[in-house]
């Protein structure tokens, strides 16, 4: 018996922007894996009492879990046959290493579902009347994470070349080498607004305003987790909701 | 009395897609404007009984409401302090023209909400075990739309340079042009795998695989509503999933 791995997307942070697919796979869970940044509240409200809930973002010593430990727990518990629905916070396939789930849950003879979820990328924007496309001003959008594999540098993301592309920008992950990612697209773009977005969608929310010079300078500043929105809807959005730095 | 505006993500397709969150608005709706792609099961099971549904997607007539007519009516119920709950398909504020909507709202003193949904860019993907984002080969995904203002010649879409910026690429409205996209991707990219998504998370969902040679000589072919995935990713999930065309 093989079982079954069910990657769940819980949204960007507030819990009533679960879908009723995703609080559905949730309450058929045998062994529930959660990730850090997903709220408590949603796997209480729709996991069944008799799960086993593992807080994959934190061990007893302080750690979080490593990726491998993840991937022998899935199938270690898929072994028996059960269903282990893995609820990673925004979209379980951005940025979440969700593909390398599917990879070894398949490998191992178990059935893969996924239950895309609202990503922070977008969401988090959306939800502040930030739009990252606009009939006027922008015709597409980049995401890129400011994260990176450090044993692939050969993929490094050309910041400076997706903003040249894109209308919008948006980094995830970006926080902490924002001066950098600043620099690198202010090269190739100009002084653009920037629009960072700590928290999003939860109660501890903070918006900061500024361009690209002042996030090189390191006046700008973000703390994790943060969406980190470049281009010309950020002056919209400025303009037209009067957002300012708060 | 000024009245609010609610815009409202439906998710992609599939109704259970919907979030809580927009549910609840949609239950707190005055007069209810839905587009087109916005499932009906999702209007008759959270609208009030006593709502005003409003299809702005078709008129008796067989056209749609034009974004001004839109406007207009959104303002003149506004007038009348009520709650216009605005239903969009995906995310309202990638490519559903919201922006707009928030600017005329705000003139007339509405206040506005904003409540993100699970956009058919990602989602569609998502649900199918597409990851536009992998560790090993893609640390960033660019979205565009293939079909774009006439009005706006100047902003078009470069679609070489996003693809060479991005390691994914999404293209949403793009079915109609498809040749012409594929032709600009090629020139840039080289023959990458494509996947084509129609009507992603419903019931009448199809996907074909092939390449961007293929679809630039009209082999392989989109019916709208499609999302198409160029990239690494498309032959990873291939290769691991076993899709094919069917």
């Amino acid at each position: 018996m093989a079982g079954k791995l069910v990657l769940v997307g819980a949204g960007p942070g507030d819990p009533e922007l679960l879908t009723f697919k995703a609080a559905r796979a949730i309450s058929r869970g045998d062994v529930i894996l959660k990730d850090r940044l997903v709220p408590d509240e949603i796997i209480k409200e729709h996991a069944p009492e008799d799960a086993e809930v593992i807080d994959v973002g934190k061990k007893p010593g302080g750690e979080g879990w490593t990726q491998e430990e993840i991937n022998e727990l899935i199938v270690r518990e898929g072994s028996k046959g059960k269903t282990v629905v893995r609820v990673k916070s925004g979209d379980p396939l951005i940025f979440g290493r969700g593909a390398e789930e599917i990879e070894v849950a398949l490998k191992h003879g178990m059935d893969v579902e996924v239950v895309p979820g609202v990503t922070s990328a977008i969401g988090v924007p959306t939800s502040l009347g930030l739009p990252l496309t606009h009939r006027k001003c922008a015709s597409s959008f980049a995401v890129a994470t400011g994260h990176e594999d450090p044993s692939k540098p050969e993929n490094r993301v050309d910041f400076g070349a997706l903003a040249e592309a894109a209308d919008t920008l948006v980094v995830l992950m970006g926080a902490r080498r924002l001066r950098e990612i600043a620099r690198e697209i202010l090269e190739k773009r100009g002084n653009e607004p920037v629009a960072i977005l700590e928290r999003g969608t939860t109660e501890q929310e903070r918006v900061k305003v500024g361009t690209l010079e002042d996030a090189a300078e390191g006046k700008l500043k973000a703390r994790p987790p943060a969406v980190v929105v470049v281009g010309e809807v950020v002056k919209w959005w400025r303009e037209v909701l009067g957002r300012e730095t708060r």
